[in-house]
C-alpha cells in the first residue's frame, strides 16, 4: 500500500513552520506497513493544490492532506479535495450544532464561515476533532482514501492516533513494517558501510546509513504480514551487523549516547563529575538530560577562566602558564581535579577553543583536549574539529561521552589499543 | 522568479528526521524576493528522485535540492542532477587533494566513496563547504539554475547563506522581501497579540506572531522594489510595535536570549556565575554558546547532590534538611554562594525537579525555583513548569536568563515591582 502526504500552507512554503506533522504522519505510516512515496507541500492555492491532489490520487493508494481545514479564506483544502475526488460536501447537522454550542458557550455567535467546518464528504465520514472545531474527512474513493487533517499538532496528532490508525490497520490487514535502529559510535560514516555495505544490497530488510553528529546509525527496514514476522526478518541482520561492528555499537533504537553511558555507570555502579572548559556545561547537560542520571552524576563544574580551573579544580598556576589553558596537561589535570573534588569515580576534562576567535596557528579554532581519569590512571585525546561554534561543541561532548564509554567498557574489556595511557 | 525545493532522504518520508533545512531555505528565498511555488520530499530512489527533478525543473526558475551528497550509496542527488540537467560531472583535483589531505591529517585513507564528493558539474561550480566533505553544486541550465546542497544544517546553512544568497540577489536583481523579527521575552503570545493586534490587519507590511519556548516573537515582513523601500516600509511598524512593547523587546532579528544577556552584561562591565541542580549546565551551555561569553562568564557549578551543594556552594547542610533541595531558601544560597566562590557581581541559582520521577504532592514535577543575587540583594522566583523533563530544563533556563536580564536593565531602570526583593 503506497501512500502520498500533500502539505498545505504558504507558512510552510516561507519557513515560518517546519512541518513536523509530516515526519509523524512518516512515523505512522511506517508502523502500520504503509510506505510513503512522495511528500508535496503547497501554498494556500487552489490551483496548485489541485494539481498536487490529482497527481498524488493518480500515483498512491490513500493521499493525505495535512492544514488548510480551518475557518478562513485561505483555507481551500476541503474544498479542493471535493472537486479532485468527485466527492460532493453536505453539511452535517450534528456537527453544526456542535459548532454553534460552542461559539455560544463562549458567548459568541458562529460567523457563517465557521460553519463551513460542518461540511462532510457525502460519500466518506468526519473524523472527530475534539481539540478543536474542524474535524478531519475521509473521503471514500473506491479503491483509494483520501483523508484530511487540521494543520494544528494538538488535533491533527490525536485524529491520528485514534480514528486514521485504526482505519489503516483494518485496510493493511497486518501487513507491517518494523525498523530497528543500530547506534554506533567512534567509527566514521564511509568505515561504517565500509564493513556492512555486502549486507546494504537486500530489498527486504533494508539497511541504510544516517551521519548524524560524531556517531552513525544504521537502520534495518523489514516489511512482513506481521509484526513477528517483520521482527524475525529484520533480527539476524541486526545480529551480523552487531558482530561486524562489535564494541563500536553502543545502543539501539531511541536510546541517545548519554543514556547508554548512563546506563553503563549504574550496571558498573561508578559515578562521574565532569569538568568543563569550551563545552561550557554542554556535557553535564547531555548527563542530566537522561532521568534517573542523579544516581551516577555527581556534579560538574564549568570554568571558562583560569583563575576558576586554578581554584576549583586545583589546576596548577605553573602548569597553565607552562602549557596554556588548551593542553594536555590541562585536560588531565582537570578531569584528575574534579574526580577528587566530587569523589567520583571518572572524571571529565575538556578544553579547547570553540571560535569563532582565539584560535592560533600553533592550537587553531577546533582544537580540543579531552581527558578522563580514574583511580587507576588518565587517558587524554588531541582533536581538531570542523565546523562553527555550535559544532565544535557539540562534538567535543559526543567525543568525551565515547571516551568515557570506552572507560567503562573496558573495565571488563582489554584497554583500546589506539590510545596512550599513563598512570 | 519562482524556485521549487525537493528534500531528498528516506529518513525525512519515515519522519525520523524533520526538515528544518527547507524551512529555513524558505525564509531565505522569501528575504531575496523569491516564491517557493512548491517542496517535494522523495526517498534516496533514483526513479522517484528524477520524476520529481523533471519536474521541478520544468516548473521553476530555480531548483534547490537538498541531502543526498554524501559518500554512500544511497547519496544519489549528484548523479541524478547531473542526468536529469544533461550536465555531465568532472573530478576537481582541487577539492580531490582537499579531501585527501583531510583524511591523511586523520590518519585515515581516502575511500574511493569518498572521492565521489570531489566530482563537479562541468557547466556550473562547486560552492564551497569549510564545514564537512562534500561541496554544494551549482548546475548551470540556461536560463535556469539547479543548486545542490549537503543535508547537515551546520553545512547547509553557512553554504546557503555565503555561497548561494549572493548569487540569488545577483539574479533578482533587486526585487525583494524585507523581514524583522522583533523578540519579545516575558509576555505570553496573547498579551502581545492584545497590545499590538490592530497593527496585524495591514498586507504590506504584515505582522504575524510565533510563540516559541518561554518568549515571543513577532515577525514584520515588508515587499518593495529595492531593498531600502521594503526597509523603509518596515522600519516604523518595528518602532511603534518597539515602543508599545517597551522593555519586554530583548532584541531583534537573529540575537537569541542568552546573546542579548551576555551584550547586557558587557554593556554594563559585569559578570555571571551559576549555579545549576536541575537544568544540570544547560543554563552554563546556553550562556557559552554566546562567542566572546567568556568575558563576562566566570564559571559554573552543577550540584546535583546535597553534599555538593553543600561542599562546593556553601549552602548549610541545616538549611537543605529543613527546607528540602527544592526551596527557595536554597535556590538563593546557591546563588550568592556561586557569586561569592566565582568572586562574580551576579550569581544564578535554580533548583527544581525536572521529572519524570521525583515529584510530590507539595513539591511536584516542574516545580523550579530560581534566584539572582547580587552585592545590593537576591530576587527569586517560583514557577511550576508543564511538560517533559526537556520541557520543564529549557524553560527553566529561558526564566533564569529572563531574570538575570531584568536585573541587568535594573541596574539603569526601577526595579520590576512584581518580584520581592530581600536584602
Amino acid at each position: 500500500m503506497k501512500a502520498e502526504i500533500v502539505s498545505v500552507g504558504t507558512e510552510l512554503l516561507l519557513g515560518q513552520i517546519v512541518d513536523t506533522n509530516a515526519a509523524y504522519l512518516g512515523r505512522a505510516l511506517s508502523e502500520v506497513g504503509i510506505g510513503v512515496y512522495r511528500r508535496t507541500t503547497v501554498g494556500d492555492n487552489p490551483e496548485r493544490l489541485r494539481a498536487a491532489l490529482t497527481e498524488a490520487l493518480d500515483a498512491a493508494d490513500v493521499v493525505f492532506t495535512i492544514g488548510g481545514l480551518g475557518p478562513t479564506m485561505d483555507d481551500i483544502t476541503r474544498d479542493v479535495l471535493s472537486e479532485v475526488t468527485g466527492v460532493p460536501l453536505a453539511l452535517d447537522d450534528g456537527i453544526a450544532d456542535r459548532l454553534r454550542a460552542f461559539f455560544v458557550s463562549r458567548g459568541l455567535s458562529v460567523l457563517d464561515s465557521q460553519l463551513r467546518q460542518a461540511y462532510v464528504p457525502v460519500r466518506g465520514r468526519a473524523l472527530p476533532n475534539p481539540n478543536g472545531t474542524a474535524p478531519g474527512l475521509l473521503f471514500d474513493v473506491p479503491p483509494k482514501l483520501a483523508i484530511a487533517l487540521p494543520g494544528p499538532p494538538g488535533e491533527f496528532i490525536p485524529i491520528l492516533d485514534n480514528e486514521v490508525v485504526p482505519i489503516l490497520r483494518n485496510r493493511t490487514g497486518g501487513a507491517t513494517i518494523r525498523s530497528r535502529v543500530i547506534r554506533v559510535c567512534g567509527l566514521g560514516e564511509a568505515a561504517v558501510e565500509d564493513r556492512v555495505k555486502d549486507l546494504m544490497l537486500g530489498l527486504n530488510p533494508t539497511v541504510a546509513p544516517y551521519a548524524k553528529t560524531g556517531e552513525v546509525h544504521l537502520r534495518v527496514t523489514a516489511r512482513g504480514s506481521s509484526a513477528e514476522e517483520a521482527e524475525g526478518l529484520a533480527a539476524p541482520l541486526v545480529e551480523e551487523i552487531g558482530r561486524r561492528l562489535g564494541p563500536h555499537v553502543y545502543a539501539f533504537d531511541d536510546e541517545p549516547l548519554e543514556a547508554a553511558v548512563v546506563r553503563l555507570l549504574r550496571d558498573r555502579a561508578s559515578t562521574v563529575a565532569v569538568a568543563e572548559s569550551c563545552t561550557g556545561g554542554l556535557l553535564a547537560g547531555r548527563i542530566t538530560d537522561v532521568p534517573g542520571s542523579s544516581e551516577v552524576f555527581l556534579g560538574g563544574i564549568v570554568t571558562y577562566s583560569n583563575g576558576a580551573k586554578a581554584d576549583l579544580l586545583g589546576v596548577p598556576p605553573t602548569m597553565l602558564e607552562a602549557h596554556g589553558a588548551v593542553s594536555r596537561e590541562v585536560a588531565e589535570a582537570m578531569a584528575v581535579g574534579v574526580r577528587r573534588r566530587l569523589g567520583s569515580d571518572l572524571g571529565v576534562g575538556i578544553t579547547g577553543i570553540a571560535g569563532p576567535g582565539g584560535g592560533t596557528a600553533d592550537k587553531p579554532v577546533g582544537l580540543v583536549w579531552i581527558a578522563v581519569s580514574r583511580a587507576a590512571g588518565v587517558v587524554s585525546e588531541r582533536n581538531v574539529y570542523i565546523g562553527i561554534r555550535r559544532d565544535v561543541r557539540t562534538k567535543a561532548t559526543q567525543t568525551a561521552l565515547t571516551m568515557l564509554r570506552d572507560e567503562l567498557m573496558a573495565q571488563t574489556m582489554p584497554e583500546p589499543a589506539s590510545r596512550a595511557t599513563k598512570p
